[in-house]
This record gives C-alpha cells, structure tokens and sequence, in this order.
C-alpha cells in the first residue's frame, strides 16, 4: 500500500479550511494535529475567531497566508469557495448551535464537511443535515473521537464477527470531575448556555460520547430509555449528570451513566460489552487495552497488533505491539479515515470499504434523538421512551 | 490489646454451631474459616445436611462428637438449649426461605445469632425478626461480608470523617458471569426456587450486597429508586440481571447495576463513591487498592496499614502493609467483631465502639426492603418508588 | 474427599506447639491464624517468650492450659516430649540463630516440625539439619510461605507441564521500603545482630525468599552467580541491597535484586519466568493474578479456578474464582499441606503427592547455600561464584 | 505563547529533508509523524532508499517534489546544500553504521540534524562526533524517545527538584519478546550485523535507550558496571540479553536487565528510582501514569497537566487531563523542542530553557561508551569496569 493514499489518488494532500478552534481551544488544536499526523490534509485557510484580528493573528501564527484567513465561518466559506485553489474540505468546531448552519452551507458549495459533536442542538436541524449530506454525496465526518481507537475498533470488528455471540448487556459509564465545583460561569462560556451549548451540557459534551460508543461497538440502537436528568452540584442551572436503563435494538438490556462532577475522577469513559460467548471491556485512560474474557478459556488482554487482531484494528494502528497511541491518534483516524473516503470520491473510485467506518450524519442524527429521548424520559419522571 | 478479646473476657472461646453449609457448599467453609482464622470461636455442634446420615458423616468429618452432630436445625437449637456447655452462637447458612424461623428460634433460646443474606425472603418476616432481636438484646450478625474489608471500612471512616464532603454520585454494579449460560436448573437448586431463593435470585443473590455496600460505605440510606429486574438468558425463569437509577437520603444520585449473566466476568463487585472534595473507588478483585481523588491533589492509592488509615480500619487487617489480604479474612472481620460483642454482652462491659460496624437486623430489613421496592418498580414498568 | 484429611486419617487434628512469635509479632500471629484456618491443628503448647512471666501471661491470651505455657523452647521441647497428650509438631518462629539448635532437638525428639526461613544462619548448620530430617524421616516444613499463593503453584506447574518450553530467561526482584529511612537500631533488635540475624538482614529476610520463589517456580537451581551485597542507606551496619546476575543449572540466565531501602515501597516480590513458548508474570501484591504471555496467541490472565487451571494450584484455594485470597491463605496452605504429610506418616499412608510441594530441609540448604554464595561473590567485587 | 514558535520566530516552518526510513520502515514514519505533529516542520527532500528508483517512488508517495529527492543520503545533502530553498534540518534515520558519516557531513554543510539512536558504533566516531558537534555550535538531537513522554519529563522534574531526596537505588529494564524465536536472518537484516549494527544487537537496539532513560530521569551517570551480555536463544550469533549491575556517579546503585528474547513480552521498558524520601515508577506500556510512593505519606498516581505538573511536563503535554498520548507525541516532544533549539538558534534568540532537554551529542557519546563498557566487562567475565 502507499504511504499516503490521499496522494496516490490525488497526486497531492487535501486542502483543509477550519472554522473555529482558536488560540486557547483544546478541540482545535486536536482537529488540527488530527489532520496533520498523517499528512493527509494541508491546513490552507481558517477562521480561527469571530474577532476578525485575533482571527488574523491567530492564523498568521498557524503560518497561513493572510488572504486565506477569514474573521467569520461565512466569509471562509464563501472566500474558499470562490478561491481557484480553494480548500477541499472544511472543519467546523465551532459552539454547537453553530454547527448546522456553516455544515449545510459548506455542503451547499460542494465542501466535504467534518464537524465537531453533537452535530446539532436540535432534532430537526439534524434531520435536514442529514438530508443534505445524502442530497450531496459529499462526505460528512462527525468527530466522535473514542470511535478511532484501535482497541474500540477491534471490539467492534469482534462483536461484528461473531466472537461474542448474541449480545445481551452493555454498561457505557462516561464520568469526569471538570465541573465538580459550582464555580461561576464566566461570561461568554456557551456551554453553559442552553441557547448555544444544546439543551444538556452533560449529555451534549460527553453522554453523546458514550451513546455513540454503544452504538459503534455493538451495532446496537438504543431502542427504549428511561433517564433522570439533572444538576447535582448546588447552584448549577446546566445539567452535570443523566443516568439511563436502556433496551437495545436486539432485546439487550443496558445501564448508561455519565457525569461531570464526579471530583477528582479524569476521564473515565468505560464500557462492558457481553454477549452469550463472553465479555468486552474498554476504558478510555488505558486505551491500548481490551479485556475479552470468553465464557470458557481464560480471560485476555488484547492490544494493538497483537495476535488476533482483526483488519478494522490494523488499520488504525501506526505502531508496533507494545508502543502506545492515544488521543490525537484516534482522532487522527477519523480524519485520515475521512480523507480516504474523500479522495476516493473526488477521484471517483471506490474506497477501502474499512475506510468508512468514521461517524456521519446518520450516527449524529441518532445521537441528537438520544439527548432528545433522555430529555423526553426524564421530563416525565424516568418513563420508558421509545426512540423510532 | 489482648491476643485474643474473647478469652480475655470470658477466659475461653465462644461455642459456636452452625446449620447448613454441609460438604460442596462454598459459604459454609467460609463461614467455618472465618470463625476459625482468628481463634475467637470453638465450633461445637452443626446440622450440616437435612438427610440425617450425611449429616452425622459430615460432622464427623469436622471432627465434632457424634452427640453434636444433628439432623435439623431444630434439633440443634434444640439439643444445644439443654446442653450443658452447648453453644453460644448459631450459624444459620441454609436456604434463604429458612433464615426466619431458624433465627427467630434460636434467639429466642438465647443465642446469639449470625446469619447469612439475604436476612428473609420477605418484608414482613424481617420486621418481626428485626423486632426479635430488639426485644432479646441478643447480637445478630448479617453476613454481607464485603463490609468486612479493610479498605471498604476505610472508605467509611473517611466518609464519615468529611474527608469527600458531602456525597453526590454513587455508582455501585455487582457483575458476574456464573448465570451466563442457560443450562437446565438442577433438581434441589434452592436459589432457582422463588419459594426457597426469594423473589430475586439476583437481587437476593448479590444485589442485596451491592445495596448494603453502598449504604454501609456512605452512611445514606436509598430514598427512592426507579427499576427494571428481569431474564436476559433466553429461556430463564429467574432474574439474571437489575439496574435501577437511584435518589439517596441526603439528595445524591446513584446508578446500581447488578447480573449474575455476563460471560467471562468473575466477581466485579465495584463503587464509586463521589463527594464535593473527591471520589472513592473500589473493587473487590482487588480488595487491597482504595482509590482515592482529591478534587484538589493528586490521586492517591490507599492500602492497609497504609499513611492515613484509620482506625475502623487499622482494627480490620491482620498484617503488615504490602500483604494482601482477601475474602476469608474479610468475612472473619464480620465474625470477629461479633464475638467481641457477643463477649462484651455475656461479659456486661461495653464492646469496643468499632467493633459494633457488622451488619446487623436493622441492615437486613434495609435490604429486603430494597429489594421488594425494585420489584415493586420493575412491575410498575420503572415507576419512581419510595423506601421509607 | 473430606472436609479435613487429617481428621480423617488419624481421627483428630494435629496437636501443634509453638515456639517463639509471642506478643507484637507479625509472623507469630501469621503462623498460629495459619494453622487455624483449615482446622487441621490444634494449639496446645506454647512457649512465646523468652521471659517466663510474659511466656505465661501471653499463653493464657492465647487460651492455653497454664501447664503448657513454657518459659523456653527447650522447656517446651521437653515437656511436650512427656506428656502424655503431647503435641505431634512443633513450630519454630524464633531469631535465626535459634533455629537450627531447636528444630533439631524437637526433630530427635520425634517431632514433626515447622520452621521459619531462613532454616540456619551457616551452611554447617544446615547441612546437619538436613541430615537429621533425613535420618529421622519425620516431616519438616520450612515457611517460605509465598510458594504457597494458588497462582505460585499454577505458574510451577504450568512449567513443569511443559507450557513454557524451555526455561530462558528469569528475573526475580523483592523490593521493600521498610528499612528505608536510617533510624537508630533499638536495643534487642536481632535481625540488626549479624549473629542473630545471620551473615546478611536483607538476603536473609527477603533474598531467601526471592531465591527459594526462583528455585520453586521453575525447578531449577541457580548454578553460578556474580552478586553485590551492600548498605545504601548512610551509616548502616547491616545489607540493605542486593544485586546478582545469575546462571541457572539448564543454562538459563537471570537477574535478582533485592532491597529493604526502597523508600515507600510496600511489598514488591515480583518474578517473570521467560521460556521458549511464553512468559509468565507474578507480584505478590496481586497474587490472584498470573499474566501468561504466550509467544502465540493473545496475553491471558490466569486466576484462582479459572479455566486451566492445574490441580496442584485447585487445591491451593479455597474459594470461587473472582474472590481473593491473601497472604494468610498461602501460609495455611504450607500447614495444611504439612498436616497431610505428618498425618500420612503417622497412619503410615502415602500421602497425596499433590501434599508435597512445601519447602523442606533440602530447599532450606539451598537457600543458606544461596546467602552464602552471594556473600562470597560481593566480597571477591563481584567474582562469579559456582553453587555445587 | 504562540501556537506555533517556530513560525513565530522565523516566519515559516522549518524545512525538513530525511534520510532513510523508508517504505515498511516503522521507525521512519514515527519521524516523519513527529515531524507533522506540531507543524514545526515541512518535509521538503528526502533519500528514502539507496536503490534510485524505489527512492523516487516512496518520495512521490510522500508528495515530494522530484527534484527533491535523492538516491543516498550523500546526494541529499549536496543537493539540499546547494538548493536555493534547501532544508534547514536532516534527520538521519539509517542503519547505525552510518550515522556518523552522515551526521558530519550535514553538520559540517551547516544543517541542524536529528539523529537515530545509537548515535555511532564505535566511541571514536562518537567523540568526532560530538566535537564536530561542538565546532559547528549546530543543533544535535538524537531521538532517545522515551525521555519525551510527560510523565518521564516529570519523573526527572521532580527528582531535580529534590522531592525523591538523594537518588539511592535504581532499577532499569527494557524486556521484549521480539527476538524470542530463533528464526533464521534474513539477508540485509543489518541489524544482525555486527558491521552495521553495531557491537551488540540487544544493547543498540534497547539498552542504549534504558541506559539514556536512567540517566535522563535521575540526572546521574553510570559510573562503574558489572555486566553479563550474550546470547540465549540457541544458535543466535548476535546478543539478546544483557544484565548489570551499576554504581552511579553519586554512589547509588543500579539493576539494569534487557532482553529482546523474553518470548511474548510487548514492550516493557520500566524503570523505579528510590531516593531517601520516596520512589518513582513508570513504565512505557501505561505511559501516562508515574507512580509517586513518598516515604511518607500515600501512595500517588501522577498524571500529565494534574496536580503537581512541573512545568518542564506541562509543555511536553497537548492535552487535558485523563486523555491519553503516546510514542507518537513523545517522539514528537524532541522533534518539537528541537525545532525551538533550531528556530532560535537561526533567529539569535535565546531559546526557551525548558525547551533544551532533547538528547544530545554529549548524551549519545556516554551510550556509546555504556555499550563499550559492558562488553568489556562481560568480556572480563563480569569484572568491574569504570566509566569516565
């Protein structure tokens, strides 16, 4: 294979426009990282703020052209669009009320679109993404990020193989300690703004997460819930936990729960897959790790290239056994995994059909109708919801 | 401090007889370890099997005299009443069904009694034996044993010295895969039997351990509770598997997941206790490790005998730090500690306050309240439902 | 089988002496709760103190008969010799010096016998030692109590079957911080007076151990060795460090290190065994797990009763797989395995061979040949010395 | 601080050229990722294989220019010398004999360079090196890698700081099963020539990397070593395992253990220094936790940016607590400080202090040298060598 299959196609890298992710962001500076590890992207233009001189400083200091650094998500669209070597593809990681309307209007002017989670705040802007991402055919990547970990991926190519029988209970637990304390909100912090950050901060900043987790590890939907919802932390007008039972498209049973109060805990987003075979179980701060524990034979740590390892995991893997990758790798994943599919497209072949396994628009719709039904459910003191 | 309390009040051991746990069965060793480790009880008399012969044979085999060995519990409460050096304390290790009328017997012989869990299969049958015990003043020792670990009677006293603050999340799961296969339920498996098991084989089972865990560690009681119990192993008549969504005594959420069905898991009895000031995390596979995260400082790991143990803590591990300790230790905690009661109460002195932390009747009513209060839920499709 | 098979054998428990291990000491406690937990002993004589008041008042805590309360180990040798219910073992957990002197005055007076590590602090000495079990037949038992950890005995047998191929490779390491700060030595302190404690405190207290868990693990013996034996720690008399590089008898290399100067260390006995076809891992500060890392095929977790697990490890535990067992469980295991050897020869059966895998008189010479070695190699700067 | 210093600094990014690692090199696309990580640098030439043609291929997959790239390293360095636009930096990642004929030649056209380890096979080229070095005051980083994870950044932070107290013990080892089977070499397999690969194949490879990462952390040399080196597996010519025992320039002493024959093992590269107020431990496979165990005081779990981040770790992190990095960004962490080094050496600045910890020339002659000494020693059988 070639060392850069977006060259091999193209005969050069993508070209990259992000929107949002300025100096200070933690996201943006991933996204950007995520698009250059493996050189499948060039970072051409941005609009790095909405004031347009921190926007221009803050490119200059990415190293871009002053021409090609815009003060607005809609003037990069349109200066791109117009740009005779004009980006590609356009990242938007943006406050999440935001998402929808520079992603459909990036995909309106024929940009490949990836996009921060969730995808939207509302269901209906999310149906309408979603139609247009179909209407166009251009390619849409939702970063949900957990999902481009190889060990996550090797759960996922084991379940769909067969290795853990019927599935029948899933634990998903997405637990932090950042909003342990009832600090005041600073101004200007739209997460904790209903109106920009979506309707539950905690279900929009990692419940989603650990929704798209079940789901991309089981092939599962979540087809019923019944959730509380709400603040812990005294004083607190956003939520900062939500807990679920839930039942799974196929009949299995499940337990959600997340948190940002949890004091002093990191990052623990944890999931136990188990099927009538065995057990899956993955934890986000030991990545390289998956426990498979068979119903008869002894229990083993898979890692990644180790034996057993399955195609979707190879692939997602730079190193040799025994040498970790982290974040920005997983991350890096979903965009080279994207950057495949996009060049594949503009090059009118068929893609590695492993290429296609990054989060789209169906996966974001199905996220916003989770935080939707968990709304719905706790509203009405934790009655079973249906998700069609 | 005396090698041994016991001795050292009444200048011999406590005699001891146990009822059920005959050969094959797990807890009953345990139960006879656990009297044994630390040499506070002297095991006199024993009706291990309801076939008398088998009975007498076992007996034998634990080197008891023949006139001790019995064909019933009855018999025993009954012949150890007359004997002139009969025993002091009962063991009551039989079928759930049997607890009640076995206990309520021999306290009112004048026994002191320990007692497996669940405490009764009903509600009404636990609070006439709570009131039994009340009325005799006799000590009644509830065997949830994972009460008896030294780091979980860490993690108490550090919660009840403020050190998390006031507690705001729990999370508690009990997961085991020995239920994970649907094979045909043997002739004379008691805990298959509603009528002998309860109505719960999970709840009962170790759900109701997860429950007294959660509320032995936090010092709160569960308020309300929403819930679905039921069979996730096609064709299963009994529950393998309970979630429930949890509202404590003081304000704080809970999540609590126990199933006897998940394939390849042995024992992960785990909890994750947060207050404002940091979070508690603990596991029974690796009883030793107490995770501590201060909201401020970093991350701590606990041990036995380790800096900043306390006292209810000190008092509960035998050896010095870097040993492990494990389950029979733990379990002879529970038994220790009563003997040290027990003593205390035929000696008429005052036992040592710390050792009165075993669980007791009023912890066994809790739990059986709690688990009707699930099925009360799970029937009423996962209705919010108060404990009182 | 039987619940006990020293009851079945001879009809009644052994009758055990002790000799050393009074009141405040750790490994006194140790051994007595040791022969305890199986019910195959019972303690009838004791001589705890060299201090005939304290010998006594410490005897009766321990709930013993004033008469067989003995002010000295020879006392009770002699007086446990004429009575006529006297005890049939005796345990010896008295200062290194003593050991040879008492064990072999309890042998010729046809007592089975139990002793601490290390067995003699002279080769001499051990060599006669040796001689006199051999020549008396009676059984003896020596404590180096972490060979008696299930996952020790599944890792020794796992080799011995062969699933390790080839043994190559071996690192063994005891890391403790115990004697990591450089307090004045109290008075009395015999492990600090070379002619109590023995040629070195640190190979004698842990090295033995280290070395004995090496030679028990794999069956092999360490043929060559080029050591250094020191004090780190400023203005300290005794070893508190030792290093060796080591040729074992098939040809195998290895590496030791030992350390009671590890500032916080708790307890860290580790050993990886390398063969041809895998590698196993074991920590005593997690003795349910054994990592088996084959050359092919994934990483596997070995626990207690887990799949493939070998007998010799089946009998070593006492519970269900997923809860732990300790330290206390591993010495017992050394008694009870002792109590089925004495009890054979006394009914003049042949013992179950599974019986006979706790360390005896000719591991104790080894060990003592081990100490002697290294001493000889640090003081030639390192030579490589032979073991014959 | 800007987002980016280098371009910060001299208005672009620094201009890259690489020789070797090409296709099927993992160890080049680790270099060329952490080249891209930060986007500190732009590959513009590279000699990815001395065969012309398939150097042509793998430059065009790497989206080079044509005229950028070369057939050798030599012509490279002529070219990029003479090229208008040429590359300010070469990164050398070809089989260790050549290294240093490479090494000088870009020092002395005036290229930065960044060096695979080990720096040379033989001292002499090592000490021409460094004054080459020296003379030409060019940057020289030579990629010890794992001295750019976090955590090992904080471990040596810490020690420097004083919080371990004086360094007493250290124990390094770097186990692998790579080379557990004896399968036949391949023809131009250098690394199994002596000639190419240096003295010894294990130390080369491994021990130079665990011999930097002890000095790195605890800032001492090794002063005198004892060592055994050799051949396990049968029939191999080249060394697979090699132990020593080590006093360090402050009299601490050392246990250093590699292996790559350790069959089944992944990548276990560990090291524990204790000082007299406390030990450190980490371990590549988990490389985001350094276990702190103060000799007072509990146990600590530090992570990267959580409490007590001592700001040499801070800047070597991109990411917020409890999500993990790996080899890629450590790899990149030298690559990045280089950069800054580089940039402001270019620009007449003063570079960031914190910035300068990258491994050096000065650091790559004392590997060379440790591998010198320990094979004289094993040489001598094991006698004691100095350092100097």
């Amino acid at each position: 294979m070639s060392m850069n299959p977006v060259i091999a196609l193209l005969g050069r890298r993508l070209r990259l426009a992000v929107i949002g992710g300025g100096p200070g962001s933690f996201i943006g500076a991933m996204h950007r990282m995520a698009a250059q590890l493996d050189n499948r992207y060039e970072l051409v233009a941005a609009a790095l703020s909405s004031n347009p001189e921190r926007a221009l400083a803050a490119g200059l200091e990415l190293g871009l052209a002053a021409d090609r650094v815009y003060g607005s998500g809609e003037a990069l669209l349109d200066g791109e669009h117009l740009h005779p070597q004009g980006a590609d593809v356009v990242a938007i990681m943006t406050p999440n009320d935001s998402h929808f309307a520079l992603a459909s209007a990036a995909l309106e002017r024929g940009f490949d679109v990836i996009c921060d989670k969730p995808m939207t705040n509302t269901l209906d802007e999310a149906e309408h993404l979603l139609a247009t991402v179909k209407a166009t055919g251009q390619v849409f990547c939702l970063t949900h990020n957990y999902t481009g970990y190889p060990m996550v991926r090797q759960a996922k190519a084991m379940i769909a193989a067969g290795e853990l029988g019927t599935i029948r209970l899933v634990q998903v637990e997405y637990v932090q300690g950042g909003n342990a304390e009832g600090v005041p909100v600073k101004p200007g912090a739209w997460r904790h703004d209903p109106l920009k950050g979506g309707p539950s901060l905690v279900l929009g900043d990692i419940g989603s997460h650990a929704h798209n987790l079940l789901r991309f590890m089981t092939g599962l939907e979540v087809a019923e819930l019944a959730a509380e919802v709400g603040a812990i932390v005294p004083g607190r007008m956003v939520h900062d936990y939500a807990g679920a039972l839930l039942r799974l498209s196929n009949g299995a049973r499940g337990n959600f729960w997340v948190t940002q109060a949890a004091a002093g805990v990191e990052n623990c987003l944890r999931i136990r897959v188990s099927g009538s075979l065995g057990s899956l179980e993955w934890e986000q701060e030991h990545p390289q790790v998956l426990h498979f524990k068979p119903q008869t034979g002894p229990a083993q740590i898979r890692t990644p290239n180790g034996p057993g390892t399955l195609p979707l995991a190879a692939r997602s893997s730079r190193i040799v056994k025994g040498h970790p990758e982290g974040f920005p790798e997983a991350f890096a994943n979903l965009y080279s995994d994207a950057a495949e599919a996009i060049a594949a497209r503009r090059a009118q072949v068929k893609p590695d059909p492993l290429a296609l396994f990054f989060p789209n628009a169906t996966d974001g719709l199905a996220g916003v109708r989770f935080v939707a039904a968990m709304m719905e459910s706790a509203t009405a003191n934790g009655a079973w919801v249906m998700l069609d």
